[in-house]
């Protein structure tokens, strides 16, 4: 009696299964899988952000399917500090970057379209698309020093029933961020194959050279994502955003649409929106220790990477790094292994890389226990290479 | 480029527009239209409803699929102040009703799948199954003397594509509350076809009979839906609930896919979900004057109605009343004529009548305004019913 759409195999993983218990066991655990900043030591204070919850005006309600217009200015503000005019008209506001991922495959696809979306990647769209009854096709970003597009191979997946795709950067887990060129090819190729561009810019504070953001292309309509989760480390707000961009008509088009999809959840809430403003504003709260802990640790892995038996691949920003332990480790037998020795990482495998032999760290973690626990990532890789698996 | 899903007629509608910007010009008006408690002086006070909202434990995001154990205790304690037993592990949290009712749809129904809905009901759904790529169809709700189920007719509507049937308990905008007769038909039906039964009780504290809640189904798969828009009087907090009952086996297995289904959005914020508890502890802050102020107008409306050129239809429950002003009265020109006399109601044809003939008013309206709109309504009917338009 249940869909086919959500006709799922639940037959949990066993490292995801593991890593939760030993989460919740409360034993010591060097937490290299962490992604949630408020559990990393750089949540907001809670009276700061009660206080901007409590702005007096949250006794009304004030329903506006593209969000209040303040908000939207506020979100507009923000986007013209990351250098792009983006009028708040073009700006449609959602509980969660995960939400306007789910809109957009609404107001794009319908059943049994595709999307294209890179690998590896976070596998976050792989349910969203599920529910929409959409189909992700990969497309892949290769390593060869550095992390690239590969257009060619992304223009071959393009079929009848491609829609969109999406580009995420900088890049969850490697770190890559969309170049200026790159940018030009997929404005490009979307443009001549009637695509929407969406790209996913959530961890854009963090680039370490100058992102090409998708609100820079002219050609295609694109879809900027983002929202308060990464910008201000505030998952727990439910405030994100979808800007607009590109060529005049097919944008009023779709926001349009928008609009309407927007209105039949209307699921931001009152005191998020009046809150956004002051709290986006205020994002260096955030980013300015975030970065901080972000370059400690990507100091701490380079130092940790010489003469390892891993490579850290270079990344240009974001809150994850990939190691590369060589394709003979079997990855999830690793990461149990580590699991033992107290120290949580992800597998490669999680995030769809085309081939075996990855690692990724959070650069969430506190510098100690990052380093920490980098030791041990060290110690027991070079266990494993040498084909010693038990146990210490 | 865009979804045929979404391909609507946005060609909006003349009284809609006509009502908005009635309400925007600020030029005095009786709004019998206005179902926002937070516009009706039934308000919370911001400084109660922003402590809530600061909980000092906001500052961290605990990511949980189904919301927060206290939450969803909560929530139980409440199904159980209304007769339901309910545990807080058959509770899911979301951001308000109308999103439960998509994750529902996504749960039950594939693209194609057939959901009956009564008619006449509020249009919520309407938009909510083209965005899920699901049909609605119509069952009747009869008027003779009383609203009532036509089993019968909701039987023959059943079809192999049907995948759940809808009750909304007490109906908006009749007022009609299910009977514990009703429910064990629809039971019967729903368990003998294989169809979910999807309860919306999100004004069930208003009935003025015992309403028989879905939550007392025993045969089919039943789901409650409910939420603080309607229960405390706050829209703008965006926090609501599915609570599931019946047989254990398939209440397993749904909760199980709605758990994922939850995890891919996660739209209830952290501060909603602390402040849940103490807000729906407190709902009889808002439900003691909103109860007082229904009865007020009900009270007014019978008064008016005693004469008047129409019936006002007897209705056990809710925030609306249905007014049968016969079909010879164009009910778009009148709800324009009224708009021109400075009174706002609604035509039938928005709720999906089966005949022509009725309007619909709001009994949240302040109680002067209430009756003043009435008088007018009073003056406008019959003056159309003798075949006088013009302006006074
Ligand atoms: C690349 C990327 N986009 C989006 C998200 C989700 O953001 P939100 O919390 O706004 O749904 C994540 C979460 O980890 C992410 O890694
Ligand atoms: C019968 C009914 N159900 C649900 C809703 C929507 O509730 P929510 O604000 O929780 O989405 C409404 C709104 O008017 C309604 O009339």
């Amino acid at each position: 009696m249940l869909s086919r759409r959500t006709g799922w195999n639940l037959a949990g993983n066993r490292l995801a299964a593991r890593l939760d218990a030993a989460r919740s066991a409360g034993r010591p655990l060097l937490d290299l899988a962490e992604s949630n900043p408020t559990r990393a030591g750089l949540a907001w204070p809670a009276d700061a952000l009660g206080a901007a919850l409590s702005d007096p005006r949250i006794a009304a309600y004030d329903p506006e399917p593209r969000g209040l217009p303040a908000a939207r200015e506020a979100v507009a503000a923000y986007l013209a500090a990351r250098g792009h005019a983006v009028d708040p008209g073009r700006i449609v506001l959602t509980a969660s970057t995960s939400e306007g991922y789910a809109l957009l495959l609404k107001l794009l696809c319908d059943p049994g379209d595709e999307v294209l979306v890179p690998a590896p990647s976070y596998p976050l769209l792989d349910l969203l698309a599920d529910l929409e009854s959409v189909r992700l096709v990969r497309y892949p970003l290769r390593y060869d020093g550095a992390w690239h597009l590969d257009v060619p191979a992304l223009e071959a997946a393009v079929t009848a029933s491609t829609r969109a795709v999406v580009v995420v950067s900088p890049s969850n887990p490697t770190g890559a961020v969309l170049g200026a060129a790159e940018r030009e090819a997929i404005d490009r190729l979307c443009a001549a194959r009637d695509l929407a561009l969406v790209g996913d810019e959530v961890f854009a504070d963090t680039a370490l050279v100058p992102p090409a953001g998708v609100l820079g292309a002219s050609r295609a309509l694109a879809f900027h994502l983002s929202g308060l989760s990464k910008v201000c480390g505030l998952p727990q707000v439910k405030a994100a955003w979808i800007a607009a961009g590109g060529p005049e008509a097919p944008v009023a088009a779709a926001l349009e649409r928008l609009e309407v999809i927007a209105d039949a959840y209307l699921s931001i809430s009152g005191p998020a929106q009046l809150a956004l403003p002051r709290l986006l504003a205020d994002r260096e709260r955030f980013l300015g220790p975030l970065r901080a802990r972000l370059a400690a640790n990507r100091a701490a892995l380079a130092a940790a990477a010489s003469g390892a038996p891993f490579d850290a691949l270079p990344s240009a920003g974001g809150w994850s790094a990939v190691l590369r332990i060589g394709e003979t480790i079997d990855e999830e037998g690793l990461c149990l292994a580590l699991l033992d020795d107290g120290v949580a990482v992800q597998p490669g495998f999680f995030y769809d890389f085309e081939r075996a032999g990855h690692l990724v760290v959070s650069l969430l973690a506190p510098p100690d226990a990052f380093a920490a626990g980098l030791a041990r990532v060290r110690d027991r890789v070079a266990r494993a290479a040498a084909g010693i698996w038990d146990p210490k």
